[in-house]
Parts: C-alpha cells; structure tokens; sequence
C-alpha cells in the first residue's frame, strides 16, 4: 500500500538560495550541529553548491521505479532525495532521468545508493550527491512511498525541508527552523569573517578566541 | 606450474572500438544486466572512456613480476586486466610498466588492487581503474598464470574476451558475444536517445513508458 | 596532563625540498619500502605535492583544540600532522584554521579523520590529505599532546621528521636518515629515468631487468 | 541547550512482551518490511531476545554523559537506545553502567557505536546490539538530547517505540501501530507454522505458494 | 531469459565427504591455493564444517525468487550457493527455506549476502556461510539463473563442483580435479601431521623445514 | 637488510600476569587512555584474556617467513605481535605454527592480518586476536625484521613491552610504565568495585559521582 503525497508546501525559495550560498558547514553549526547526511555521500563533480526543496522518495533495493513516479510531483528548485529500503549500491539513476529531472526543474539528487552515466551529468552540470557510482542497472518492479518523510543517510527528511548541498556533503534543515537558521548562519559568517581577517594577519586562534586560561587551568603543560 | 598462455584470439578492433564508443551503463544493459566489475574498481582520473581485449595475468598478493611477463603478451589495442590471488591493495602499476604498457600498445589497466605514480599516469593519459591507489611497491618472488580465465573484481574473464570501461566502471563483454552485444547497444542507443529528447521537452517516464495502469496495478494510491 | 613540547628541531629545508621534488613512491622505495601511512589517506585536490617538517597534533574524538594550540608551535616550512585517539571521520580542519595555518608557514595538513570547506581549501590551495570530508564540526573540551612521536594512520610520526605527500599518499623519513634518503632517492631516480627511455622504445622490463632466466628457473611456461 | 523529555509514554508490556516473543524478522514483516536498523548491529552474545520501550538517548564522538542523565529516566522495561552525533566506534558502555542499567529495569542495550567490558556483560546475561567492541573510553564534557526523537542504525526511534532485538538484528515498531502490528504478526507466524510442516514433509514453496504459473509467465526456461 | 539446468552430473559422495573431512585450509593448499571464495564469508555458527556438490543460484538483489526455484533441483549432498547480480546485504533464507532445504536433502548454504532467523538455523543445524545477517526480507519477482557457473564471493563455481567449508572459510574443488586434490590433500595432511609432532616437542620450524641456509643468503642479520 | 634482534629484556611475570588478571579496558584507563590497539582486532574464541611480552614481528603480505624466524626468539610467557608492510587478510598462521608457539611458552598471537585452523585453535585453546580468519595460506620469500619496535593496529609495541588481550581487545603496556600502571589499575578496580555495589543497589550514577551540578552549568533542561 504505497503512497505519493500530493500538494506538499514548499519552504520560500529566497531563504533556500540564501542557505544554498552559505553552504554546508556554516549552516549545520547554525542550526546546532543538527541535520547532516553521512559523509559518505559524495559530489559526482566538484565544485557543486546548490539548496533546494526535499522531494522525498523511497526505492526497493535494485528498483528505481518509485524515482520515475517521484519526477511527476517535481516542482521549480525542488532537490531529490532518494533513500533505498535496504543499502544498494546499484546505479538507480542516469543521464535519461537527469534530462526528465533538469526538465521539470529539478536542481540535483541526494541519493544513499548508486549512480550512473556520470560523465554525462557531469558535462550536463547536474549536481548528484550519492554513496557510490555504478553502471548497475535497476528493475522497476516493487512500489514504495514518495513525499513521505525518510531517513536518508542517517538523517530524518522530510518533503519540504530544505537541502543544502556543496563540496563538504549534504545537510537538511527543517522547513519550521530555515528561516531562523538562515539569520544565525549569516551572522556566523560575519563574526568567520571577522576571525579570518586576523588569523590571515598572523593572530592566533588562542588568542582571537581567547582560549588560553581554560588550556591553563584543564592542565596543559609547556615543555623543551 | 605457472603458465603463460600464449596466440589468444582478438576480438575484431572494429567490434571492439564500437563498444567503447556507447559506454559501459548501455552495453551492460544490451548483454541483460551481466559481466560488470565491482564498482569499487575508480578510475584514477575522468573523464575515460577506452576499450580493449582482456590481457589477463594474475599475481600473488604484495608481488607484480607476472605483469612484467604479461607485458611481452601485449598486442596493440589490449587492456591489462590484473587481479591478486588474495585482496591486496599495494601499488603493483607505475609509471614505468605503463610506459612500457603503452610502447607495447596496451590501452589501459584494470586491476583489483592498487596503482602509483598517479600524478604521472594522469600526465601520460594513460587510463587506469583500480580499488585503491597506493605508493607501497611490490616484490618480484612468485609466479602466477598470464592469460588464463580470471576473476577480477568478482566477474569472470577471459583473454581475448572485450573490457569496455568509462567513468561508471568497467564491464566485460564474451568475445563469443561481442559483435550482437554492439548490435542490441546501438538499438537501445537509439531507442534512448528518442527518450531523451522527450523528457527534454518536459514529457514523464510514466508517460512515455506507460507505467500508468501497472503502477496503479499494484495499489499506489494519491494522497493529499 | 597533557603536554606540548617546544624547540623541536627540524631537518634542513634543502633536503625536505629535494625530497618533495622526487615524490613519495621513489621515496619510499629508497628507504626500503618502509614509513608509508595508510593508503585511506587521500588528497583533497589533485595534483599536490609537497615536503615539510612533521607537527605532530594528537585529538581528542570530535575535539579540534590542540590543532588551535599546535599552530603556535608551526614554523615556516612544518606540515601538520593530526591523529585522533580513537577513529574518527568530523570535519576537524576548515578554512579558518587553514588560513591561520597558512599565515604560520605551513605546508598542508595530512589528518586521519576528516576536514571541511575543501572547496575554499582547494581555492587557497592548500594541500590536504584526510580519511574523508565532513561537514560535522568539533568541540573544543578535551587535551591532548602537541609535538609528541605520535602514530598517525598506522605510521610512527615523530616531530621533526620528514613529510613527503603526492597525489599517490603520504610517506614520513626520519629526521636522521633524511640526508642518505634523500641520496638514494636521486639515485634511484637517474636509474628510473634510464629505464623508462628504454620502455618507451619498446624494449621489455623482462630484458632491461634480465628476468628471464629466474622464472624459468622457478619453472614459468609457456603454453598455446 | 540541550534537554531530556520526561514522563514518556510507554507502551503496554502485553503488547511489547508478545512481539518480543514473536522476533525481528516476522515483526519487520509484519509491519510492511519497514523498522529495521542497519544491519551492523550485532549482539555480544547469542543467543539474545529481547523488546522493550525506547529510552533514547544521543550522545557525543567520544562522550558517554547523557547515558549517566539518560539512566534516571529509566522504566522497568525499557530499552536504552543510543545514537552518536557523529559516527563513533568508542566503548560507551561497559560493566558498571550495565549494573546500574540492570537495577534500574532497563532490559538491554541498542548502541549504533561501541561496547565494553563484554566479557562479564555477559556473564551477567546483559543483552546488548552494538556496532563495535572497544575498549575505548569515553569523557563526560558534551551534551546532547535524552528521551527525544533520534535516528539509530538508520532508522527513525521516538522514546516508547517498541523495540524488538534478537539474533537478527533489531527492529523499532511504532508506538501507535504496536497492538495492530503484534496481531498481523501473529497470524503471519501461524501461516509460517503450516509451510513449515508442509516442507519439512519434502512440499516444494514452488507448490505451496503456487509460483509455477508466475514463473512461466516470465519467461523461466528450464534446459538440460 | 532466465534458465534452469536440470540433470548436472554430481561428484562422488566418497570423494566429497574426503575433502570435507580435510577441511578448507588443507585442501585449499592441495589445490595450488586456488578456490577460495572471499573471507567476508563466515559461518553463521561454530564449528561447522561440511562437503557437498555446488547447486548454484543467482539473485536479484532484494529478490529471493530463485531460491524457491532452487530447491527443487536439490538432490541429496548438495550445497546451496547463492550470489546476487548486484552486492545486497538483505536477509534471503531463513528458517522454512532452511526446512525445506533439509528435507530435500541440502547439506548447507553458501551465500554471498545476508540470512536470517540465525538463531533457528542454529537450533537445526543447519549451517550457513554469508556475508550478513539481516532481518530484511525479500521479494519475489526477477528471475535470474539456477545451475549454471556463477561467481561467488569472487570465485568461479560451476554445478557439481565440489564445496568444501568450515570455520576457516569455503573453498570449491572443480569436479574434474576432486580425486586428485583429495589425495594430495591426504598425502598433505600426513606430512602435517609428522610436523605437528616434532613441533609439539619442541623442534623449530626452521630446522624441521631447513629454512637456515636460505635466510642466511637472502641476509638475514642477528644482533644483540 | 632484515634483522633479529636477540637478548630483548622482558618485563617481570608478576606484573605482567597482574595486568593480566585486570584487563584491558580497564588498564587501559589506567595508563591515560593510550595504546589500544584497533577495534578491528577480534579473539577467534570467547572468553579469552591473557598478558605477556611481546614478541614482535612484521611479515610482508602474504607471506609468513619471519613468523618461522620468530619462534626461535620466544620465551616462556611471551605473546607473538605480528604485523604486515601492507595491510593483507591472508591467513598467516595455523595450527602447525600454534602447536610449534605453544611449545616455546607462547601464551598467545595478536596479528593485524589473517589466520587460520581456528577449529583447531578453538580446541588447543590457543587465543589469537586478528583481523580476519582466511584459509589462504601464505608463502615464505621475503625478509621483515623481528624483535623490533613495531606499529601493530594503530599503536607501536616494542620487544618487551606488556600486551594485555581479552575479549574487549588488546592493549600494550610500555615496559617501563608496568608497574606503576599496574597499581593505578588496581586503584581503579577497587573504586569501580565501590560503585557497581552502589549502582546494583539501585543508586545514580549521576548521584555516585555528583555530576548533576555540573550538568545544570552547561545548561541542561529537562521538559515533560
């Protein structure tokens, strides 16, 4: 008894484009250290740096049908996220499903399996995410559910939560927080700044961050 | 009892190249999902795209003398498919056997194992995929067997049979089935190259493969 | 009580350098195949190729403090040299720290856990070899020791040694055979460089290395 | 600004004490294939079977304090479930927290990271499903969240989920569907009960499940 | 097209109970050290150690169809050998395949992927080699090929060929080498035995085997 | 260039059977959390826990020489550490090589490589702790040094330094901290024994070890 969710709200795209440029790392501390895949999944190419909207969809292992029924619920800055019900490292995914994809406005994949036809996504400059990369073809034989919320890599998404994607892996940040998220993880970035300026000066982390009393009293000790 | 088996037919270069040509995702689909490598075999750099006739030699674990031995074998367009008689990922391959391999008309190098002088290999142009890259060289103590049926990378092959490999892994093609394997791959290139066009213009895969009545065959059901 | 030692000497920045010209696999062959870290050490851009003095940087799992203590101990030409205590893939190591690293005059890093922001370390260019890439951060509550012989991805470290890192890995050479290494090395490489002129003219390595006679000697034959 | 969540609701032991009887495998059957955490856990001891309400628990690299907060929130017959924030292979459990775990009435433990002092977890009869043995100790500096939702082993795990573990793994059943779940897996284990008795007679699943007719439809040859 | 091959010459009984007595290790050598399949392969419970002639069965993966189709093929002393078409860690077999196997007269199964209900198998004795164990079930729905030589766990393995497994792995004899390899296996073992005997009182392998003169050439030092 | 190194000094049984009796989690708290060598290293049989001197050797892959060259150098209470150039599964050491230890006071084998016969090691009660159990046997071409300091799984042992093993893993202890470590494990053990019986009794170790101040600092909420 599969299911497709229909109609699911996506999150603004101005705050997806503001957390797609600030990337992967900042956002995750902004957010608390929270919502990041398993640094297994890799970029087919680099450099790739993109946000979108979760558009969720579940596969058998071996079987990409679901993909194909997931392309249909696509809409404008939409990412795919794709999350195999037992690990696969098959090829679920190729150049055909990319052109569907990049056609119905899809930016890129997340998928904890497999991809193929990676030297066409690449001259495509069709951003994939995934654990490995395999001419393993797939059947289209077994239903699951798309927009439905899935663990993907270790991780809880949901349809509609932010993804945000670049060279240091994927991270996901709840629909309900992204906005907040945005604002911290912009002011992060000013006080990094801020701190880059003086360490390209010369300053010391110890110092800028002021840690030394606490070295001292954990009981570091100089020697030689 | 080492051997070295020597006059193994070719594959016709004419067959041969044209498979190279389409790729290993589509000519591992034309052969019905059959004679890929592991996809843990990497390509040390992308893009590459080559094809060959398996020139096959076994070695013992940390030990690359019968590469030495396989080289003498090679006719122009081969491809050197190694693999260790135990998992091993030491760096058999450098850039001396490959300007040897390459003097020798050799294509490439498959190999279950690992590969050095990368930077160098990169430089050259001479495509190599292998499990791991690593600077640990190998010793020349013991014999193993040069063209006799292997298994590398969990698939069997055969000397004379044709390896195809791109940046999605590497797939051996029977000798025996080589000339309708290229047959039943342009057809399906055809038949893909007709759907691309399709989805490009915004058409569905549910569509243009009439998945509709199965899928709703097997229960999915739309919500929300 | 943890500790970090201070006046540690370095090796003489002419042979560091003639070390990093020749590379780690003719390295490594020079000092008897041995001092090569773990192969699961890997470049985040290619090609790279560099030599420092070892700064020896122990962590604490999912703690990147002491990396902030040990950049006050770099000097101009050091490569800073990370083990964690236990396994540990996070992201340790990100632009902020390369920046600071870079202004102290280090070379790269060579961790065995994980770095972020390689797309603005690969802008720098600075050279990094890591067990992976993460986005996940540290925190900063747990010491360890600085400049201390440390063993970092199965190889013994000791401060002051040689770091010798190439797109094919990382090998260290003691501080006190650096000098006779590095002679060896050279003379390693003028032999080299006369095979590899013979290969390229088609002669085989069996001739140039007159092994035909030990492998019919350990009985190789040839058959077809 | 991390939190535990008191009084949880638990799930009736009936219910849980009946799908522990029944065990994974046909409970994960029962509940659509869905539930089932990565199969990399694996019990210290065999043979092992357990199931219990989820006492969750997250936990930093390296760190075991929120298991010592997360053992007060215990009731007679949880299940303490633990998940790193990131991956960690540390023992962060052994003999003394296994004694207080036991007086409190937890049943056993799930732990997507490592355990310790097995040797006399089992002699205790402690039941625990691991990722790793470690000796490895822990510190007690970070926190993180008790009795909240978490992903463990890749699977979705909300405090008063019914957890069932044995030799096979370990699977989560939904607090919400634990009484429907136990009644279809129930039935299940009759229906299994009848084919069992029907092969072990020498019937073929071909016959009993009526295969044959599907079998030729799609096309199986039979040669020779 | 999938096919079954029905009517495949098994080898004598006495021949494969002989090697099973042996063992993997010992027969392994006596066959040149070929035939191993992968040590990822580990038994499921110890000891354990039988013969039986190869049934082989390929799978879809997540696709345990054949299996059941498998089955029927059985004749007494055979040993099931199972490999999907694609790496899958899900769990194929359980207890009712296991009761149905035994009372068609399977000795075992050989799989290069996951079972389940290990506790139940235990309890039966029926011993299984696999990759995994995993609760994930299967389905039934690509057909895939019975009888014919497959690769498993990277080795070849062809109908009737002889299996042979214990704890220390699985190794397959070819059918038309089984007399002479048992025989070199039992002249093997004697030798063995003699040593074992000379070791127990105290001589060194190094005089037993004479190994003196060749590490002295090969310049072995003693010091301190 | 190999070499022997004869006359090492051991370290006083007493203390070595000492640490023995203790064990190696908590010896290795004892001496600041240090030399634990890898999780991957697992005991063939369970329960097995014993101590004694190393005996060091390194072998190259596949190929187990110098292990033959090293049970010349053992003494009674000795533990043979065995270590390859590269990482290799291979199956290095059998029951032949067990009964010839055995008799020369061996007390045990940790290797970060293969072994093998371990029905036959089971049965002897000879303990091993290794990274794999492989049938695939090895050959005796290449020299490695025995008796010298070695990294063995992450962590350098030197001749004569204490090597504790039981089923959490394997630790050294250097010799010249033994004693001392010896005492403060001790110390460690009689705390540990104080607070399991108030734990068993149903205290907190939140309580025992009066971390509830601490935890509120750092900010700790409950809710609920």
């Amino acid at each position: 008894m599969a299911k497709v969710v229909r109609n699911v709200r996506r999150t603004d795209d101005v705050i997806v484009r503001g957390l797609g440029e600030i990337g992967v790392a900042t956002v995750h501390e902004a957010q608390g250290r929270k919502g990041l895949l398993g640094s297994h999944l890799r970029p087919i190419f680099r450099p790739a740096k993109i946000a979108g909207n979760a558009l969720t969809c579940e596969v058998a292992p071996g079987d990409n049908w679901m993909i194909h029924v997931a392309l249909e619920e696509a809409r404008q800055g939409d990412i795919l996220v794709v999350t195999p019900t037992s690990p696969c490292d098959d090829g679920y995914f190729g150049d055909l499903l990319a052109t569907s994809a990049a056609a119905r406005g899809i930016r890129g994949l997340v998928i904890d399996a497999g991809v193929r036809d990676i030297a066409t996504l690449t001259e495509m400059g069709f951003p994939v995410w995934s654990k490995s990369v395999s001419a393993q073809g797939t059947v289209k034989e077994t239903l699951a559910d798309v927009q439905v919320p899935i663990v993907c890599a270790g991780c809880l998404v949901r349809p509609g939560d932010v993804i945000v994607a670049d060279d240091d892996g994927v991270c996901v940040v709840p629909a309900e927080n992204a906005a907040e998220v945005l604002e911290k993880a912009r002011r992060r970035e000013r006080i990094e700044e801020e701190k880059r300026q003086r360490y390209a000066a010369g300053e010391l982390s110890l110092d800028v961050n002021a840690m030394r009393p606490k070295l001292l009293e954990e009981g570091l000790v100089y020697v030689g």
